[in-house]
């Protein structure tokens, strides 16, 4: 054991974790003679161990101080772990049906033992290329965001409270170190960890790296990133970051947790959606081309922002009288200055949220990690097409994301840039 | 002596303590038999005191538990004084020309001994009272601004030193709450501690109060205040806050320091050089008609402004390969794309100094603190046709601040509205 009290594990060093932990063994109903062990973390990241006994389970995540990046080794503070818990702890609280519960966290071990999202559930991504449908999940999800952003925001907070958790939040700096390199720095600049589907994208992945109106605009969003401690924001939220079932919805995995834009959040989870949405032409068969899925992710896509529209300002209406400081009643109490204050402040939302997800968008087609969606898409030209039109979709949208006053014009924009 | 150490001095205290403080007693030469000692704090706030001894002088600064606020005592952490010293020597590292030293720092004393800026120092505001020109004001203050908020920003600092200051800032949050409440919040509601010039702009005050536009665009200044972390800022840069010569200027008291948006120090200079200009009229008289000195402050303003954009900028392009971390060399390399992102920037933080410039006259002319260049005004009726005029250009400026480019936009609007 290192002489800061941290040891990786193994199988058997986390069977005597286990016993030793009242928390943790008394989810496994005190049986340790059948426990069936399963590493799934990828190993580059995380230790993650699903854990079975006759009588319950768990997970248990370790930190581990790198992460691996193309094969090379990257340092990166265990401490996320502590950051990592901290904030599922909080979104738990605030929005307990769509968060995983933490049943036990040791710092010094960089440790989380929390609740195993049990099949059926499998990562959304993993659903959105095989062509489910999950019919609650905007439902959910726009909850999952209403809640964990409002409650942590200066609608609901005190400045007092507030100022205490930015404050906290600052030390998970490494984190957002690495977000600003890869969202908002490595794709508009000639870096080692860049790759694209090649030849077919090279030229524009170099378009990327000459657009000076687009790097104007990135410029902006990444100051908001870094200086804007709006809410408590998962900072990661991507449809690899949600398990589902047709009637669950479970968000995970928030270590990048810090106070920032509220647009970081649901901008990563709609524009994860908008490249589902292209990848499906290349996911298409004589069997299915996909069309109907295609208009279902559009759906969800509206459904998703409206109905967070919906909930967020219902929070708002729920809490006006509440201990937030940003809209004191006594200046606010007008139901003109309350519709007009929602409207802006939506509004810029929503121009915040196209901005993130269309950044969210680009680094996954010219920047380091790719995602499934398209990687699954075995023929390299075929790829290609399906992440062209997504990254012109993204293009405009961080160029013109001012101009859109409704997510339905954002839809549209989708539909005819994919004609 | 409280449990906390914490002791507010008397002249005989204060004797026994400069004998005590090696630092403070070099100073004086060590000679303690003939020493001065003057006591010019209002009391309200903090005990300010002069000491001079045959062979040099010092200023000693004791934050008090609360502040007075028209003869109600408000209960005020004295933790302040450890926000101003660590702010005023951040400052004068970085601008040494136009902050005074500061000699000694005892947090549990909340004491700070300093430089005596001495005569014939005065306070600005005083000067602007007096029509006194600064020929080196423009210069001198845009030059501490520049540096100040340059070097504390994004565009000097690595994302790693800018967090961790951040979160040491969060901690000056109960004189950021005073801020909130005094500019953003009392002078847009019925508030026990409001004032103008009654009975002749009890009308104009209760327009602010009815005005949904003037209270929608303050939301979005508050939120910026609260949330956006962008440099270290003084966070009380008034008229009051300077001390200067013809040939100096010393920048004083920045007791509400804290990482928030540059546009709230510069607007805070150029607001109350506006609030100046137009208190001019209440001090003219038949020997000076001060159509010179208003043309003057004019200049000024438009001088501070412009050479705080060539200062800022140059720092920019001086430490453009630099440890800052927003602008990468490697995405921001090429002249016409560092041209385009400065423009941006500095478009951005004129519309930011006009909101929050703004924001700060209404506060003097509607809500509890007023300034001296108004109060000096006996004749009421006289009075508050001045401030009538500062208070429909403030109005203009929150409200249209997007729509100007320039400063000489902005100085055109000043004496179109002053016709």
């Amino acid at each position: 054991m290192a002489s800061d009290g941290f040891q990786p594990l193994n199988e058997k060093l986390l069977v005597e974790y286990l016993k030793a932990t009242p928390s943790l063994a008394a989810k496994l109903g005190n049986q340790f003679d059948k426990l069936e062990i399963k590493e799934i973390g990828d190993g580059n990241l995380n230790f993650v161990y699903i854990v079975l006994s006759p009588s319950g389970s768990i997970v248990i995540k370790q930190a581990l101080p790198y992460i691996r990046c193309i094969g090379e080794s990257w340092p990166m503070t265990k401490e996320r772990a502590y950051f990592e818990a901290t904030t599922l702890q909080e979104q738990a609280r605030l929005c307990p049906d769509h968060v995983p519960e933490v049943y036990h966290f040791d710092r010094k071990m960089c440790l989380i033992g929390m609740r195993y999202v049990e099949p059926p559930h499998i990562i959304l991504r993993k659903g959105l290329i095989s062509g489910i449908e999950y019919p609650l999940l905007a439902e959910h999800i726009s909850e999952f965001m209403a809640r964990t952003l409002f409650y942590t925001s200066l609608l609901y907070l005190t400045t007092t409270d507030h100022k205490s958790a930015v404050a906290k939040y600052c030390g998970n700096v490494e984190l957002c170190r690495l977000t600003e390199q890869v969202v908002f720095s490595d794709p508009y600049k000639v870096s080692e960890y860049n790759r694209c589907t090649s030849p077919y994208l090279d030229a524009d992945a170099e378009a990327v790296r000459e657009d000076n109106i687009l790097k104007l605009e990135i410029a902006e969003l990444k100051s908001k990133f870094c200086e804007r401690a709006q809410a408590l924001i998962h900072g990661d939220l991507h449809t690899g970051s949600v398990m589902v079932t047709k009637n669950s919805t479970q968000v995970i995995d928030p270590e990048f947790g810090f106070y920032g834009p509220m647009g970081f959040d649901i901008g990563a989870f709609i524009g994860n959606l908008i490249l589902a949405y292209f990848a499906q032409d290349g996911h298409a068969d004589k069997g299915a081309d996909r069309k109907p899925y295609k208009k279902w992710i559009l759906k969800t896509i509206s459904d998703t922002w409206n109905l967070f529209y919906a909930k967020f300002t219902a929070l708002w209406d729920k809490h006006k009288d509440g201990p937030g400081e940003a809209y004191l009643p006594e200046i606010y109490n007008n139901p003109d200055l309350q519709l007009l204050v929602k409207k802006k402040y939506m509004e810029d939302l929503l121009h915040d949220t196209l901005g993130f997800g269309a950044a969210k968008m680009i680094r996954r087609i010219v920047g380091v990690a790719h995602v499934e969606d398209f990687e699954s898409i075995e023929e390299a030209s075929r790829r290609a097409d399906c992440e062209r039109k997504a990254l012109n979709v993204a293009k405009t949208l961080l160029k013109e994301r001012k101009k859109f006053h409704s997510i339905s014009e954002v839809v549209s924009a989708v539909e005819q840039l994919d004609a």
